[in-house]
């Protein structure tokens, strides 16, 4: 089987310079995948080389969606963007998946209209990857709600786990749900209705997930709403840049502790690698009729290389079809306010 | 002027053998501080010593709050324990502010029925000091509220502003809502009529912030619901023990690279001390009709002695009196929903 990823060239901060590029890497890399790759057909080529790959494909499309633009204008004015572009050949069957580094927004609002939500899904979650102690976790929503219902969290769940299912071939992914701690007042209304709703819904579910417990690996999956997950993850990252600059400034700071980082070097490189974020890059858009995945604007050749090969997992694994199956075992639920 | 701060000995993972010798240190250390230990005395004099330190009182309390006693239980059954002793000082003027690690819940819920709210403030709110790029931030609320109105979030902003102003002695500190990103639908609804409130409020309002803003330092003062700031807080608090879990490791793997780290060492140790969280140790209870500081439940020594310090330094400050006058400028707000 071979597996089709439309890859949106034109998104990002840098555009084809680095989409064409992992692109060509990745098909090299992947005996099963082909690639069409999306966009200005004139800025593609100079990136393409002579490189005597095949299974690559150019689509030509006259328009981008910028990076600020109103998700709303661009889903109506840009239909022949990459993007766009991208998302319809999901749709038509001619890929498996597609892969934008493009604008979040304009990308979600795009996909939904194209592709359509699977049945029983109300609301797209934005999933990703994140690093702990143990290995990894799966956290959703990252963006795409701000006020969820206890089903829309319900359903984060269903998908999470589905996903963790299909694609680490792991039957009972363990799913928690992001809440505060023992401490206070326990969780918004919403997060206890979603809790109760996850205890009888069949999944792995484990309960009550703090902050910390997303890094030290308390569950596969981590469901929360898009607003407290963004700040999560965003704040997390923050503090990440923060004692990364600290550590640089401290080994900075005279000729004797340059020579020490000199030293350590190869630590600090293990170290640096190991915590690298961008090889979690690639967030998916679940929920819907086809795969999306989400790459970080200003990744580079590295951080979008990881973004395909996770469209293409998923693509290989048959994600979709893993949720669509546990979502037809659910029984219905009752009309959301 | 002689500032008085309650200190609940018993409260924390560790009870008087950090509270005590930290207590006795800060006296030492301020001599313009008074402190009364209250606790059961018999827990508290074998820590004592024979110090010849003078402005220290112990105020012997029967009972003890423990770490995961339920706070409505506590408020109405543990009348004489240190917890509440400690509050009902500042009550009565005998203490200028309280200081515990104990449970949070029950302290807050006691410090509100004892103490009751300032004029105008709804809610108290959990405020704590973080690390930036360029110094620190104030973060409220950090988990006292987990649904707030946008009345609640302007209240917080105006409490935030008037404690920095106070402490640090800034007149107009930025004030800043935490949001999510540009790409995604901005924000709730609470969140936005919450900015609309800060733009006319006359605080230095500068919008929103994003969960990395937070360590970037966008604002003095980041304004956000207990639920958010709570697990904000603690995944920042788990990604950091997560890459020192790692860099730990990298620099244990081998006898080589622990020779390294050896050499590094007066890198390593500076950089360790820079990021200490126990130097941001005691979130402040804001709000209430007296100053109460939260203490991590498993502050060492040191850690608890920021906390005492920070009490002492808003006593002293006024804090409560600008918070006030702040709020006596203000238009009387609509009735919330």
């Amino acid at each position: 089987m071979t597996i089709t990823v439309a890859v949106d060239c034109m998104g990002g901060d840098h555009g084809p310079q680095v989409t064409v590029p992992a692109a060509l890497d990745f098909v090299r890399e992947h005996a099963d995948v082909r690639v069409i790759l999306v966009g200005l057909a004139e800025g593609i080529k100079p990136f393409l080389g002579d490189a005597a790959v095949g299974r690559i494909a150019v689509r030509h499309a006259t328009e981008v969606v910028s990076m600020h633009e109103s998700p709303s204008l661009a889903l109506r004015s840009k239909k022949d963007s990459s993007m766009r572009v991208a998302i319809n050949l999901v749709k038509q069957g001619e890929a498996d998946a597609c892969v934008s580094a493009g604008n979040t927004g304009a990308l979600m609002a795009m996909s939904r209209f194209v592709l359509k939500m699977l049945p029983g899904i109300e609301r797209p979650a934005i999933c990703a990857v994140l690093p702990t102690l143990s290995g990894h976790t799966h956290v959703l929503d990252l963006g795409a709600n701000v006020d969820c219902s206890p089903e829309h969290l319900l359903q984060f769940g269903i998908m999470g786990a589905s996903l963790v299912a299909a694609v680490e071939h792991r039957e009972r992914p363990t799913v928690g749900i992001l809440n505060i701690g023992q401490e206070e007042i326990k969780g918004n209304d919403a997060v206890k209705r979603a809790a109760d709703l996850l205890t009888d819904s069949g999944l792995n579910f484990i309960g009550n997930v703090e902050g910390d417990g997303i890094y030290k690996g308390a569950a596969d999956v981590v469901v929360c709403d898009g607003f407290v997950g963004n700040v999560a993850l965003k704040a997390s990252e923050g503090l990440a840049q923060l004692l990364a600059t600290f550590l640089r400034q401290e080994f900075r700071r005279s000729l004797l502790t340059r020579l020490m980082a000199l030293l350590a070097l190869p630590v600090l490189q293990r170290f640096k690698k190991r915590v690298d974020h961008r090889q979690y890059n690639g967030a998916t858009l679940l929920g819907l009729r086809g795969i999306v995945v989400k790459s970080h604007g200003s990744a580079d050749a590295l951080a979008f290389g990881c973004a395909l090969r996770r469209a293409a997992d998923e693509a290989r694994n048959g994600v979709l079809a893993r949720i669509s199956e546990r979502m037809a075992q659910q029984p219905p639920l009752q009309e959301t306010a």
